[in-house]
């Protein structure tokens, strides 16, 4: 069996951290595919991991193990944890990181990981990623049955995680990531705006505001906008994105994280 | 069969673009190789992107897939095609990414993907990487015959590549491409060089003029130069490049991709 | 045979000299599992190459092959060598960057390589871990016994590694690296403190000076620091390691890579 193990983790290329990991994995299982989702998650952002992880999960092969960490609280009483999907594993600290996992999967069943005998030896209080994380990963890859690692638990921790939210005709959400591009990824969901437009409506009828400016309707594709201008455009997420074509985003529009993004549509 | 499959793009290692294009090559073969060949490329640098592919491409295997995608114009009429040579096979926007491959095969053959059930259902308009190259690269390592995507092509884009050229006493080039460690590499050629100094001449009779300095003589390795000194060396692509022994030639020489660079020959 | 090689340089992310020497190893066994120690070590940084390398390597699968170059003096008479310990193998040029491995290694070999047919044609001045090193290490991890690229040698170079001192009531030793988080790894070891300390001793007794603040005591976990202040724990490596919850220690204290640290026990 081909075990496939991704990693996502604010570990970063330049140290010794994702390498570690890596190695451990090997050690337990020399045939395992290893691929990075990120290991340059902003130190200690969970949200920005949940998100990233959320992205590129779902494209993997079915039986693949998602390893996330990003554990300011590495050492502590939080707990590892195991979670189940019908199409994936994933091994990480309870802190949330898998909250859009929680939220998208159908049947979810989540493991309290306490059989120390399958960590490495003498775990120390900073990098469980190396001591109990990676091992966990390894041996769940390899065909250790999830339960084999703990007892399950449900009262796992869920992120507070806002949804984009119904307005007078339109959708309030917000700024949810930025991408290397400068795009600003919003929560608004395409299905949920056409629902609102209705049967054969007009994307030009659509306004977009963020960041004190008015976007008029939606692009088909990024080249269609004028240079320098912002632009709205349906992602590969599926959700509203804002752009300036072959510029950043971000920087044209001084945008950031958290911004309130207001989609209105006249009638 | 081992496939292998490499990958040059903008998408950056921090976000789920690059991962999720190779979860969408694992899915269709979970015993691909994958290589990043580079996903750092500056945004929309489509030059940068096929100068790094064309210093890399032909170290791999015989029968390696080179997945290449800087693309502006995604989502727009830009075709995706596949180019296949004596050795290799290149998937990616046909926007002139593949100029260097096509001066430099023997024999080259284009086709226009269009065979869309190779892709992934539904692509949308933002992330052809991962839901028309992926799929389309993975199946042609896995060994789908390039005919079957596509009929061929011949008028694909060429970037208009300028050459070094000849002058009095000299070549006259410019600077390419500015590397991690600030090294500037030109398009003045080895060969060509050897050729205007003629049998058993001394490339102590070459001064190389760039961002207003005039290096003497070529050095045989880095630690030959001064300390703070420019040097010329030929490189690990048989170019001239300018280099400052443990320092930053860019920085040193305040130079940039662009810039003019002049080899006389004295005599 | 699943061939496991390493990679540990300062060749970056963003040029093409890694995937370069990952495509040479494949052309010569595709078959290998070749994995990213850090490619981001700073230019011409021996140190920080030989403290990275030492973090991970013995993670590991026992016969690893560790390919390292960072290489100021590549081209020069500098020796390419291969170091051979009881579980792993190593391949780089002779200029210390394996000094950490011969001080931990119980027994170590050490062979000057020489035998040029199994580099590439026509090595160039410039790029020995693409010409040189990456086929030796390939080869090697096929199965070439060490003997074979040429003799042993006893004289290869070791850095000057300063290590901790013991003083009156206390270790004196100094920041070896910041790492991505900001936080400051010492040379003081973890049992050398427990020596001084002697048995059932309470580590509240001890104080940390570094970049002229006094940290009292050493915290079990991270988490348990008080926001913004200083803190000491017993790091992944086995020793003393400032940090600052959630913040990076480097900034909040200003500190950099050769900063003293002492070490003192109040009795």
């Amino acid at each position: 069996m081909s075990a496939i193990i991704t990693l996502t983790s604010d570990f970063g290329g330049r140290d010794a951290f994702t390498a570690s990991v890596k190695g451990v994995i090997l050690k337990i299982n020399p045939q395992t595919q290893i691929v990075d989702v990120s290991n340059e998650i902003a130190p200690q952002d969970i949200w920005e991991a949940a998100f990233t992880l959320k992205s590129a999960y779902n494209h993997f092969p079915k039986g693949s193990v998602h390893l996330a960490v990003v554990d300011p609280g590495v050492g502590s009483s939080r707990r590892p944890i195991i979670v189940v999907t019908e199409s994936y594993y994933f091994v990480g600290p309870d802190n949330g990181l898998f909250s859009l996992i929680y939220q998208e999967a159908e049947r979810i069943r989540v493991h309290h990981i306490t059989a120390s005998h399958y960590f490495l030896p003498n775990p120390g209080p900073t990098f469980h990623g190396r001591d109990i994380f990676a091992p966990v990963a390894s041996w769940l890859a390899k065909g250790i049955p999830s339960g084999n690692f703990g007892e399950e638990i449900t009262d796992y921790i869920k992120l507070n995680v806002p949804a984009a939210k119904t307005i007078a005709n339109g959708i309030e959400g917000h700024v949810v990531h930025v991408d290397r591009f400068g795009n600003l990824i919003t929560n608004i969901v395409y299905k949920n705006m056409q629902e609102l437009l209705g049967e054969g409506a007009d994307t030009a009828s659509v306004t977009i505001n963020v960041a004190g400016r008015d976007i008029k309707g939606l692009k088909k594709f990024y080249a269609e906008a004028a240079p320098g201008e912002p632009g709205a455009i349906i992602n590969g997420n599926g959700t509203v994105e804002i752009f300036v074509f072959k510029q950043n985003a971000r920087a044209v529009l001084s945008a950031k994280r958290g911004d309130s993004v207001r989609l209105t549509v006249s009638r």
